[in-house]
């Protein structure tokens, strides 16, 4: 007898991407579909030192139920270096929880969320999940297009927008300040609420730090979300929300009855290590390992691909957007891609209607070897010249 | 401006628990009101071990992204244990997650959900925020009452049976095989998903283990639910859920969508406790406390407490349900105990509709030391005398 799942969970079906991480495993694969940090950016001894530090000195902490809130030794210290009191921060299980907290609170069944569009796959099916009415707002190399996001508003009258501000997953692009204090002003006058999701923020190889929508609004209408996925290592799931303190109750009250709280352990690993101040340093190393990468990859692809593809310099992040010539047909362009060896995720999964006719690649930087960059690329550059 | 909230947050309000764990800090008190497993009985050595042998032997795997159905390793171990395959089995964020996700998978807002009543007030917050109505289904000392169970299901065609079938919190009762078997009956005719969450199942001081629901079952009707949290440490999150594949893989990507995966760490530190043999051993040894400790609160309940006070006598598990004679004043009760020291948790909030009439408390024997159990109790007893 077929089970009575929920709406939400009817539609669910396989996942393009896992899929796609499947066809990546065969040997001698070079990958720049996923999102992944390098494992050569890990700070294994120091994780090793902390761990045993955590639990030697403060093991019953460690091991009990916990706050839902998170650490107390480690909001506060992140409550500092946020300017923020200690009730304006949850931690959650990765920045994707944040996400998810955030919809629990404003989405009901066929509110309207805006995103730009392209963006993160993840966020838009946590969106699907909620039954939320997505829509698009136009995006180019300041972010997203204000003339477009008043249009949007509107029509649509949305109750949340959600953005990636910096080195934008999947294109790359970083908001500029005008922009942000635009997305403000909007939030505050129409009363909208944005996710403002950073992750890479201090994945910077150049040019200067820019304020935080969060930073710049002072109606609290918005919540700030960032990780140490990218920055010490996504599996302890340690991420944290910032926001005004009603909100963030809500979103405690909705984490309580998801997972109760973050794994203590894995806090008491990034309070320590942010205790012992290495944290600054190792980001540094991390952006030269990936500014290499980026620059890299940026001159094989001047190097092997034609005429006619274009592409995005990241100031930082993890990731290149490719545009190629409209005539080619991606699905094919892919298969031959995994014949060959070489792996992207192309441009479609990215949007909120997933168009059959897009014609871009993401391609991932940080997660390959210099020696893999090249062969990869060139093997890519290939496989364009034979589509066209 | 007020902000916009989805009607699920705006009904949020102040935990009322919350308020009781704030006044149970303050300092002599003795409280008998959480749940937590003791601190004595975490394996402080062993942890610190299995972490270090995890991060130093296995380091890219404890820090990279992870599969969101869990660490490989652990999952092989837990399905070979529960003698399912790997597919019938996810890794989750704590129990709780497990329930969260099986709503997520079953229930739009509105389909009904039967509970015991009383029963976890966890999951009861957790079907509030899908907004289910969840309706009630008696229980007696075997369990639930088959009779009213049949009954409700006539009346509210319900899409999922909610039962803590092992020392039930916040009763402490067991369901009897027959009552297991005839839930499994029902659930498999009705096409019922049957969430059976048993976290306290391995803490059996005396009598036989019962088979699960889960086992019972053959038309994959049941999802089961259980948790190192009571066994190892809460504060490690590691739990998982066993239900058929399809309704295993429906949890997965709903759980893809709110955290992505479990902490790395976490499971690694449990698989490698596993493969060290001593958790048995372990669990017998924390049985073996926890069973003095309730031989000891029954003793000094029947030594200080009125005639008139009736109360379970579970055979393992963290609780003890006292039924008061109904004159008393349980609002006024809990106020005196308190400012004599003395913490529990009134009945109400464990009912799904939260009578104000109610005359239970619950006892928590795990997190008190017998010299605390003796003084807490001889001064409850002389509060309720006090109240008769």
């Amino acid at each position: 007898m077929e089970k009575r799942y929920a709406q939400r969970a009817k539609k669910i079906k396989g996942s393009a991407i896992r899929e796609i991480l499947k066809m990546t495993a065969v040997p001698g694969m070079i990958s720049f579909a996923g999102g992944l940090p390098s494992p050569d950016t890990f700070p294994y001894k120091a994780m090793e030192e902390c761990s045993a530090k955590a639990l030697s000195e403060n093991g019953v902490a460690m091991m009990q139920y916990g706050q839902t809130e998170g650490y107390v030794p480690l909001r506060k210290r992140l409550a500092e270096k946020n300017g923020v009191e200690i009730d304006n921060l949850l931690i959650t299980t990765g920045a994707q929880q944040g996400i998810d907290l955030a919809c629990k609170a404003f989405l009901d069944p066929g509110d309207v969320i805006l995103v730009e569009n392209p963006t993160f796959l993840g966020a838009l099916n946590t969106f699907r999940m909620y039954d939320a009415n997505i829509q698009p707002v136009n995006t180019d190399e300041n972010g997203i297009v204000i003339e477009h996001l008043e249009q949007q508003i509107e029509k649509y009258n949305p109750k949340v927008l959600y953005v990636i501000p910096t080195f934008q997953n999947p294109t790359g692009v970083t908001t500029s300040l005008e922009v942000r204090q635009k997305i403000s002003e909007l939030a505050s006058k129409h009363n909208i609420m944005v996710i403002e999701d950073d992750p890479y923020k201090e994945l910077r190889f150049e040019g200067k730090d820019i304020p935080s929508i969060f930073s710049l609004n002072k109606t609290g209408n918005v919540i700030f979300l960032t990780t140490f996925s990218k920055t010490v290592a996504p599996g302890l799931r340690v991420a944290y929300a910032l926001g005004e303190e009603d909100v963030i109750w809500k979103m405690t009250v909705g984490k309580q009855s998801t997972d109760v709280h973050n794994v203590m352990l894995a806090q008491g690993m990034i309070d320590e290590y942010l205790a012992t101040g290495q944290y600054e340093k190792h980001v540094q190393d991390i952006c030269e390992i990936y500014r290499k990468r980026r620059d890299l990859m940026i001159e094989q692809i001047e190097k092997h691909f034609p005429a006619g593809v274009e592409y995005t310099k990241p100031q930082g992040g993890l990731f290149i957007w490719c545009t190629l010539p409209k005539k080619i047909d991606m699905d094919k362009l892919f298969k031959q891609a995994l014949e060959e060896k070489v792996a992207f995720v192309s441009g479609t999964s990215f949007y909120y209607d997933q168009p059959t006719n897009d014609n871009h690649m993401r391609l991932n930087f940080s997660n390959s070897s210099e020696e893999n960059i090249k062969v990869g690329i060139e093997r890519l550059g290939q496989v364009i010249k034979n589509n066209l």
